[in-house]
């Protein structure tokens, strides 16, 4: 069980190390990022890129490349295919966007034929600590689908409790977000999340306890659910909190980082292999959590 | 200039004392709010309700009730009506939500011949403090506008451009919110903030600098905005932030008190006095900020 971002390093290390190949790594930020992650002895890399760029990088990085494998595409798509193509053939364990845009990294990733794709979607889940103590909280989808289906979301839920399992919970409990915690028919999240509870409670969504509509405080604040008058296994001790579209996603990932000034690590789940894409914004300790994140579940 | 929440406190001790009609008052938690903010010395009271329940309520609570107003309206809808009717004829400066429905409360308020209405729409803003000593923000509409049009978001903007400039702000910034700060067809809530700038740039919604899209992490930090390359006098210095909707106001809401740990004041804003609406489960500082903020535009 991980119970705090930390355990994830230690958990780690505890394996042969594992390898992350990055599509198009020719770029100062990914290349300390590289150093910073081999000089914590969590990962290997493949850098697939701009082999003369990537060269000179590391040598202004003073980043030891000899055991560093390098593979010159410095074409994007092709870095990208290639990239896919290395976890496709066991090369790589978790394959990484580097400086290349999202719509030419996912449609490698996507490909019907060649790519990496498991289920119909992928899905971003924010992963930070709760309150001293009391174990990790997944917050999705802060990043990739601005604003799913019923059946959308059903899909965003089974990637968050895939990823919640592999972090260790039995049974996680899934709040469904909206803007209150009531039934109402001019909210249509809150008429999706009452669908989704009895679709969870007939077995049709599993390995999880779901509720919802719920407030974000009585999700996650048991006072706050009990001044509500609101029971079951789910109110206020949410594992994980699915929030109604990418607006309100965006909103609270970046309020933990802005506000709560709270630790984060990101995962991408719905492929074969995790996928780490971080933002050149992301603070460097988000970078190497999310990194640590997709080698764990990997 | 307000800096801090609790210079409200220090600001009303300078004028004479006001005065606030509550309707329904007759509710253990809100005749406690009504002693705690008499002894700080904030406000005086009118408390209109079920007389016989208030007086039981005061000597239970052992608050000096003899410098205290109270008329006897145990029927809801009448006793909101006697409310405003108070308010009206000046007898009151602030109008505060007792133990009734919201509907029965907001009908007498917004009652168009005798209610308190001023333009065509309330709002609510969310007050509290920046980072140390970098002033307030104000987060609207977290609690009354479920998914407003963009005329209606133009009202929005107005009531809470209004507010900022009671506190003290010469011409405050305003950031228009959404998933992220790109102008992007699919996304409606970027569209209108694009049309929002605009109409602001042209002098149709006045003293305030207005702009949008922004992401949270570039509408309120000035590394995220300048890391993003996005320039102009809002970005990452926002006094104002709009969401686009209920379900990122009130997840925003939530989030400033139970990940951030912040203290609060709201405001209801749009009529011709300020209302105070508290929700039972919102803290005993946040209820007493909220009839601080009120009384202090008043």
């Amino acid at each position: 069980m991980i119970n705090r971002l930390d355990d994830l390093y230690e958990a780690i290390k505890q394996n042969p190390p594992k390898k992350i190949v990055i599509a198009a790594a020719e770029e100062k930020g990914i290349i300390k990022l590289v150093g910073d992650a081999v000089n914590l002895g969590i990962a290997d890399f493949i850098l697939v890129g701009d082999k003369e760029k990537i060269r000179a990088l590391l040598i202004h990085e003073d980043i030891d490349y000899k055991n560093l494998e390098i593979t010159d595409r410095p074409d994007h798509r092709e870095a990208a295919e290639e990239a896919v193509k290395l976890v496709n053939e066991g090369k790589a364990n978790v394959i990484m966007k580097g400086d290349l845009h999202t719509a030419t990294f996912l449609k490698a990733v996507l490909d019907k034929n060649k790519g990496l794709r498991k289920g119909d979607l992928i899905s971003q889940i924010t992963v930070y600590e709760k309150m001293e103590g009391e174990g990790l909280q997944l917050l999705t989808d802060c990043a990739m689908n601005i604003a799913p289906s019923l059946e959308e979301k059903k899909q965003i839920i089974n990637n968050a409790v895939d990823l919640a399992l592999k972090l260790g919970y039995e049974k996680p409990r899934v709040a469904l977000l909206s803007a209150l915690e009531a039934v109402n028919i001019a909210i249509p999240d809150t008429v999706d999340a009452a669908i989704l509870s009895k679709m969870a409670d007939r077995g049709q969504i599993k390995n999880a306890v779901i509720d919802g509509p719920f407030a974000l405080d009585n999700a996650i604040s048991i006072d706050a659910a009990r001044q509500k008058n609101i029971h079951g296994e789910v109110a206020g001790r949410a594992d994980i909190v699915m929030v109604p579209n990418l607006q309100v996603g965006n909103a609270l990932h970046k309020a933990l980082t802005y506000f709560a000034n709270k630790r984060i690590a990101a995962a991408i789940m719905g492929t074969t292999a995790p996928i780490v894409m971080t933002s050149r914004t992301d603070p460097v300790d988000t970078k190497l959590l999310s990194i640590a994140l997709a080698i764990f579940v990997s």
